[in-house]
C-alpha cells in the first residue's frame, strides 16, 4: 500500500493574517503522513514593491513580471515569505525545507511566449517539469518541502510561476509514488452552490457533476479554471482534490469539509 | 578512505561583479568531489535597504539588525542572492539547493545577548548548531548546498549570522563525515607578508607559524580573527583551511594558490 502525501496550497489571504496563519500552521503540523506546502505571497510582494517604486501591473488578473518585478518576487516569495514559514514550522516540530523551483531543479518551466501581451519573466510548465527525484529524496529523508511560486528556466534565470499551477504539477508528479491529496485553500469554505451563501458548499464533485454544474450555470467564472485544474489533476493520477478554507484544514484532509473532487 | 568535501565561502565583492562571478561559478562547477557554497550579500542588502528607507547601521564593523533589517536580509540573502546563485549553478550542471539555516534545521543559533550594544536579530552559534543529518541527506543525494548567511532560533524567528562563521561551523560539523577543505575567498590572493605587496602571499601557515607571525607583527588587525577562525577549524578536525582569491579557486583547492593553513 502506497503512502499518503498531502500537497497543500495556501494563498495570500492567510499569509496576511497572523492569527489565521498560526492556527493553520498548527493544523498543518498535526496532519498525519507526509506533506508539501505551496504558498503564494502576491499581496506582500505588491506592498514591498510599492515601497521600492515597483508598480504591480496585471493583464487579465495575471501579474506582468518585468526584470525589477522578478527580483522583487524572488526576494519576497523565495526569501521573506518562504523562510518565515519554514522557521515557524521548525518551531512546532516540522522539519521543513524551503524551496524555489531552482532548488534541486524542483520546478523547471519555460518563459511564456510573447503574443499580444508580454508577461515578462513568467514561467509556464511543460510536462515533466517537476523533479520527482528531489521530492523523493527530501520526503523520504523526513523533510517537509515548503515551495515558493518560483520556477527556473534551466539557463540561469528565475521565473514567476502561479502557485496553483506549481501545486498541481507537484501533485501530478508525486502521484507516481504516493497516494496524493491536493488541497487548495482559498477564502471560501468550498465551491458554493449559491455565491452569496457561504453555507451552500457543494460537498463532492466528479467530472460528470462538473459538466452538469457548468450546464446549469451553478459554477461561475473564477471557479471554472480552478475546477478544470482539479479535474486535470485527477486525470493525472492524483487521488483527490479538495477546495476549501485553510481554517478547516483537518476536515479538508479527513474528507468532511470543503468540496471533495474525485 | 573518506570522501573530500570543499566548503567554499564567497563574499560580497564577487557577487557584485558579473564577470568575476561567472568565472567563479564555472570554476566551482568544475571542482572534483562534493562541495558546499556559503555566500554573503551585504552590499546588495545595503543597496536595496537604501531604496526601502532602511539605514545600514554598524558597530565595530558588524551590522545591527533591527526587525526591518532582518526582513531585508531574509529577502536579499535567502531569496534574491541565494536563488540567483542556485539558478545559475543549475544552468551549468550543478544540482544546487539553496538553504537558509532554517531549512532542514541546517543552522540553529542563539540571539546574541544584549550587553552594551543590542545587535538585534543577530545569531551566535552554540556548539552543535549545524545539522549534519541534513548535510548528509542532501550531499549523499547528489545535491550541492548553497547556504545563505541566515540562521534560525528554533522558536520561529530568523537570525542574521556572519557568513564566515556559518562556513566554519558547517566545515567543523562536516569533518565528522568528510575530509573537509574550508576555502575563504576574499579580495586578496592570500595572507600577505607585506600588506602593500599583493605578490607577498604566505603560502602556508601552521599554528606554530601563526604565533611567530603575530610576535613579528607581520599579521595585521583584520587578518587576525580570520586566522584564529581558520586554526579553530583545524582544531575541530577540518583537514585544511585556505584563504585566497575567488579568481584562483582551482589553485586554492589544488593547494598551490592562496594561503594554506593546516
Amino acid at each position: 500500500m502506497r503512502q499518503e502525501l498531502n500537497v497543500i496550497k495556501i494563498g495570500g489571504n492567510i499569509l496576511d493574517d497572523p492569527e489565521q496563519l498560526s492556527a493553520f500552521l498548527a493544523a498543518f503540523a498535526a496532519l498525519p503522513g507526509n506533506a508539501v506546502l505551496v504558498h503564494g505571497g502576491g499581496k506582500i510582494a505588491t506592498a514591498i514593491g510599492t515601497r521600492l517604486g515597483i508598480e504591480a501591473r496585471y493583464h487579465d488578473g495575471r501579474r506582468i513580471t518585468d526584470a525589477a518585478t522578478l527580483e522583487l518576487v524572488t526576494m519576497v516569495y523565495g526569501g521573506l515569505v518562504n523562510k518565515q514559514l519554514v522557521a515557524r514550522l521548525q518551531a512546532i516540530g516540522v522539519n521543513a525545507i524551503g524551496l524555489s523551483g531552482a532548488d534541486g531543479n524542483l520546478v523547471r518551466a519555460e518563459r511564456r511566449p510573447v503574443k499580444e501581451i508580454d508577461y515578462g519573466y513568467v514561467g509556464d510548465m511543460p510536462p515533466g517539469g517537476v523533479s520527482v527525484e528531489t521530492l523523493r529524496l527530501l520526503i523520504h529523508g523526513g523533510l517537509t518541502p515548503v515551495v515558493a511560486p518560483l520556477s527556473h528556466d534551466g539557463t540561469g534565470g528565475m521565473l514567476n510561476t502561479n502557485a496553483d499551477t506549481i501545486a498541481q504539477e507537484i501533485a501530478g508528479a508525486a502521484a507516481r509514488d504516493w497516494e496524493v491529496r491536493l488541497v487548495y485553500c482559498f477564502e471560501k469554505r468550498g465551491v458554493l452552490r449559491d455565491a452569496n451563501d457561504d453555507d451552500s458548499v457543494i460537498s463532492s464533485i466528479t467530472s460528470r457533476d462538473f459538466a452538469a454544474l457548468l450546464a446549469q450555470k451553478i459554477i461561475h467564472a473564477g471557479m471554472i479554471p480552478k475546477l478544470r485544474n482539479a479535474l486535470d489533476a485527477i486525470d493525472r493520477g492524483v487521488r483527490r482534490v479538495v477546495i476549501g478554507s485553510a481554517a478547516e484544514l483537518p476536515g479538508l484532509v479527513a474528507g468532511n469539509k470543503g468540496t471533495q473532487i474525485q
